[in-house]
């Protein structure tokens, strides 16, 4: 079971909406962050506080879940919800962008994808195919299909065939997932023309919903945007889109700007785990001594249980001794406000003052230095220097 | 405001008993488990769940509290109480065995004691005087004086020449006291006449409790509790008792069994850390591969929100991919384990039948018995619909 309707009338492809996803374990309103749970766990959060954020929707990773502690495992243990203890819906992603950038791959095949673990060194093979298998039996309610990701800056014809067989492997995907609602993922990289073949192509394939990978991985803002906009130009408005591994204010904004209605993104919490802590100012490292002595909230506006509860001295004092209760309320803390910037939008648009919204807010978030967000979200173009959320073991800068 | 009463009739000065403390900031009943937030923090944890856990008191560390983020920001920022966010009682420690354990001693002298910090090689110094005023800013309802602590294994004259400092400073500790209920410690180490002798001239000291210290230092556990009869025939029946440091579930069952009322230890939320969960059998490991597909609660007697909520198997998930949730969720479990032991021993003390619950749970609680939970699994997963895969998987564990 799986609908969405808008309620709201965009002016076009690329406005601004809202809407509503249906699914058999209740509704999300779009547009909407969904806070990422790797290995069936958001970071350091209970469900309770993920839900108490605002989230309805969260993300688990079927790479990492095929990988440890398997999926039939979790099928034993009656699902991934009763798993982890979230009754709500679950999205799950392929694994696709997994399987490219952390594993190692041996073999890329029509058939599918040959790669020894980041983990053990263990030897697999994953497939549209598998893919379908591993997230049924996880028992998502939204699934995304394994796509050819190939690095941002690979050759125009590298990424055309990847592309390519993209749109294959979707169609064979759509034939193994059963009633299992499963999102077409438009690629392209930063190709104009490619991006908007691809797109159009996947149109008119008539998929439940549409996300939009390969973005925010290293290349310039301008040119996220200018992709975006080429993509949901093409798409049946008709349909969500879901913008992959997005998820800054600024980003969330500017994407909602353009009729994205769907996020993700390990950043919430990533950053929460270093201390940074959003604000509609922009960053704050709770680690600085000017909130030694600071007894007020992150931020006065916001109903998180970090900002309602405690001050800043208090945080401050949690990081500098690394308690890792800091860690859970800048987690929490971060993901409220991602949450609650998409209500505001939501509110924004459905007021009719999207635009004064919009442009007020990018006009005072102070946005992460371009050089430093390349770096952070970049990584994967380094294969061996690239850290995924879940290879994570201890906090690090 | 400080009151104790007992609310049974203790047979004598060495039987269990039940009672109330009175703060101004609530009720604790006894006997008590209290957890240990060293920094004003109960590692991982809210404060919420600390009061789901079932403490009614926790506990924080003067010494450490001293040294970061310094006593008196915390008096600016309103007390610890509401810099750390719980509302109930708070015990400090004045950190007389951190000073003498964890720093580097420079000189030790009938004033008071110079040190250099355990994080940084800052100089500082602690006298009783200063024990207290930082306690008094703290704004805790129960403080412990500064007491010379020496290693169990020190020579008898040192041992006896350190009570003896201890007797005289803890008079200076009470004049600085104000209207703050601060325990008497009784020392001697592991010496049966110095033990009596320093029971014996605190008792006549009329202080509002009793804390017995420099137990569970690496002595015998028939030592510890030789010691525990030795002093506990000598305090007053009328005052509580407060053994220091220990935490076990066999101990705090022996130590109630002669009239202690009050405990406290890092155990539960250390050894929850490291995967090591209490049972009534023993301390299960959650990292062991049996646990791998195990759907049943850690305990099904538990009420705790880990036993409640969540399955051995997502609980070994998390310890194997060092997941912070699993902290949490063992650090829950092991506070409402203790907390629980405290409220079952009450029960029995009320009900007349505190020996026979005593002798059964000491006889049953060992290294965990693998048969015995393997039992209680099998009564769990018929309960809940497990029963034919979950056969399939006893079978291949």
């Amino acid at each position: 079971m799986f609908s969405f309707r808008l309620t709201s009338s965009p002016a076009g492809p690329l406005a601004p909406r809202t809407g509503v996803i249906t699914t058999a374990r209740g509704e999300i309103q779009t547009p909407a962050f969904m806070p990422v749970g790797t290995l069936a766990t958001v970071k350091a959060l209970m469900p309770d506080e993920v839900a108490t954020a605002g989230a309805e929707i969260l993300l688990v990773n079927a790479y990492h879940l095929f990988l440890r502690p398997g999926h039939q495992l979790i099928e034993r243990m009656g699902g991934v919800h009763r798993f982890m203890g979230w009754e709500g819906p679950i999205l799950s992603d392929s694994g696709g962008f997994q399987v490219f950038s952390l594993s190692r791959i041996r073999k890329v095949e029509e058939a599918g994808v040959t790669f020894r673990s980041h983990i053990d060194g263990s030897e697999h093979s994953y497939s549209p195919e598998v893919a379908m298998e591993v997230q049924r039996a996880l028992g998502v309610d939204i699934a995304m299909p394994l796509d050819h990701v190939v690095p941002g800056d690979a050759p125009l014809e590298a990424t055309r065939d990847a592309a390519e067989r993209t749109l294959r492997w979707y169609e064979r995907s759509r034939r193994a997932a059963g009633d299992l609602a499963t999102f077409a993922i438009v690629q392209g990289s930063t190709h104009p023309e490619l991006r908007r073949w691809h797109a159009r192509e996947l149109a008119a394939m008539d998929a439940p919903g549409y996300s939009i990978g390969g973005l925010s991985v290293g290349e310039s803002k301008e040119a996220m945007l200018a992709m975006l906009e080429i993509v949901n130009t093409e798409l049946p408005v008709a349909r969500p889109r879901y913008l992959m591994g997005v998820g800054s204010p600024e980003d969330l904004v500017s994407g909602i700007a353009r009729g994205v209605d769907m996020f993700d993104c390990v950043l919430p919490t990533r950053l929460g785990r270093n201390g940074s802590l959003f604000t509609d100012a922009g960053r704050a490292n709770i680690k600085n001594s000017r909130y030694r002595e600071d007894p007020s909230p992150i931020d006065a506006a916001c109903d998180c249980l970090a900002c309602t509860r405690f001050g800043m001295a208090y945080m401050h004092h949690l990081f500098r001794n690394d308690e890792l209760l800091g860690y859970r309320l800048a987690s929490i803390h971060n993901i409220r406000y991602l949450v609650r910037l998409t209500e505001r939008c939501g509110d924004a648009i459905a007021a009719g003052t999207f635009d004064a919204f919009a442009n007020g807010f990018l006009a005072g978030y102070q946005p992460v230095d371009e050089a430093v967000r390349s770096e952070q979200k970049g990584k994967w173009l380094k294969q061996s220097g690239y850290e995924d959320e879940s290879s994570e073991t201890a906090v690090s800068t």
